[in-house]
């Protein structure tokens, strides 16, 4: 089963990005620069995400160096331009998006999500956070420094637990508020600083449904670009089904069956809910877990 | 066996950080103030992790809230102030702090660790990386926001993937460059934004070592507060022990049987080499290894 957001054939070739001059060979004719439209990725003729060539890029732009394109035998070194804006608030709402990324060749959207993760971060971090100073893109894009206080700053990777909390053959999944009626996934949250997987996992679901889980365990992950989420897949044991749920965060939390989860995989209308986007983790997890 | 900077008995109370009614509640004179030197903790005659009162914040020093402590069946509510400046810098190379760490229990550990990243985080992010405006701390010490442009910044976690190799009942380890003679551990690196878990180890390994895995597997995860890690501990197997260093990160890399990490763990003589610190997951990894 794969990984949505993964499978990159993209080299990310780190060695090249401390190497100005190596890097600076790269930026030539040949180089490629990934089409995009802000953060919405622009598609070729025969749906492939579409590449150009660096004379496409705004003058002035900031360019990130995503890797050394390997699969043709030679050397193509892929760039992408940071947009003048990123988006602070990425969501699911964004239709448009949502039916290209489904159009994707799973390499593509792998490529798309780390691109858009990387520009974003750059345009959202213009300044230096300690000391309020500019700052310019450095290491290829995979680093800030600040001009002012020469501070370095690092693109941003924010570790999510999610979680199939399981109780005598049943599943616990939630509705966020805001959420379409009949949509539930897994429970989730972000690792704190000074938490574990395990710590973070328990926490969050005990937070959101009151529930108490043991015997975590981690399944897979996947990267999630709005913005530059790491999702760490897991599964958890509760010993009851008792939900006090918390009402700022969640609009229903409920237990479903084997026969109600392989309903909503299958789009059976008599389905109880809606499983989530093919792109989401939870559905692989979901999978896996019929699959067990 | 135990992970460091885990177990801490603070409940740290979500639900309290965005309801600031409740929150100025327990900013009373029940509550208790981290007693920290900098980002250095203080020690009680005991031993144990030295608490003061908000009435010992410095005037207008930031508080955070770090949660509820519920040992003695009442709900003290525990705070930890920002202090002048973070550290851009941590090492291992501050040989007072490691003396203190290696005394703390480990429930003390786990509340200094989750502490120090988050007061070190608000101390070096008083300005807004979108617009360069200051910042206030938010929610209870878990968001900062803008005073110019209203855009909110959360506290970072840094997933590092940290990896044994094994091959033919061999372990591959690495010393950095810089790192004391005789001293090694498993090889480690940043996941990145658009990278799987498995993806950043693939990479890391790769580059460092020039040593191509297979079959990686979660073990465990512990937070490193220095700044602010969620160390991801995995384990995979390698084809072969061919090495191609990267020199400009590693000093040495090489495999190690189980004989030779069995004398590195009982301290021999005769070890080829220093088991890493107690505090550090690849302790804990090697450990795991060696009880399979
Ligand atoms: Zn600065
Ligand atoms: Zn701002």
């Amino acid at each position: 089963m794969a990984l949505s957001f993964t499978g990159s054939k993209i080299d990310r070739a780190d060695h090249v990005r401390a190497d100005p001059e190596r890097l600076a060979g790269y930026m030539n004719w040949k180089a490629r620069l990934l089409r995009l439209d802000g953060l919405m990725p622009a598609l070729d003729d025969s749906g492939r995400l579409a590449w150009g060539t660096l004379a496409d890029a705004p003058e002035e732009a900031e360019l990130v160096f995503l890797g050394l394109d390997l699969t043709d035998g030679g050397e193509k070194a892929c760039f992408a331009a940071v947009p003048p804006r990123g988006d602070a608030t990425p969501r699911m709402a964004n239709p448009q998006l949502w039916s290209l990324m489904a159009t994707l060749a799973p390499d593509d959207l792998a490529v798309y999500g780390g691109a858009r993760s990387i520009v974003d971060w750059h345009a959202r971090h213009r300044f230096c956070a300690e000391c309020g100073g500019d700052t310019k893109l450095a290491k290829g894009g995979w680093q800030r420094d600040c001009t002012s206080c020469g501070a370095s700053h690092f693109p941003r990777t924010d570790p999510v637990a999610i979680t199939l909390v399981e109780h005598d053959g049943k599943l616990m999944l939630g509705r966020g508020k805001g959420w379409p009626e009949g949509r539930f996934s897994a429970l989730a949250g972000f690792v704190e600083p000074g938490e574990s997987i395990e710590e973070g996992v328990a926490r969050e679901v005990f937070e959101e449904s009151g529930v108490r889980i043991r015997d975590v365990s981690y399944v897979a992950s996947q990267p999630w670009p709005f913005p530059s989420q790491l999702m760490i897949g897991c599964h958890a044991y509760a010993d009851d089904e008792e939900v006090t749920m918390d009402e700022t965060e969640m609009a229903e939390i409920l237990w479903f069956t084997r026969e109600d989860i392989e309903a909503a995989f299958a789009g059976a209308p008599s389905a109880p809910f809606h499983k989530p986007v093919e792109q989401a983790i939870a559905t692989h997890l979901m999978r896996w877990w019929l699959a067990r």
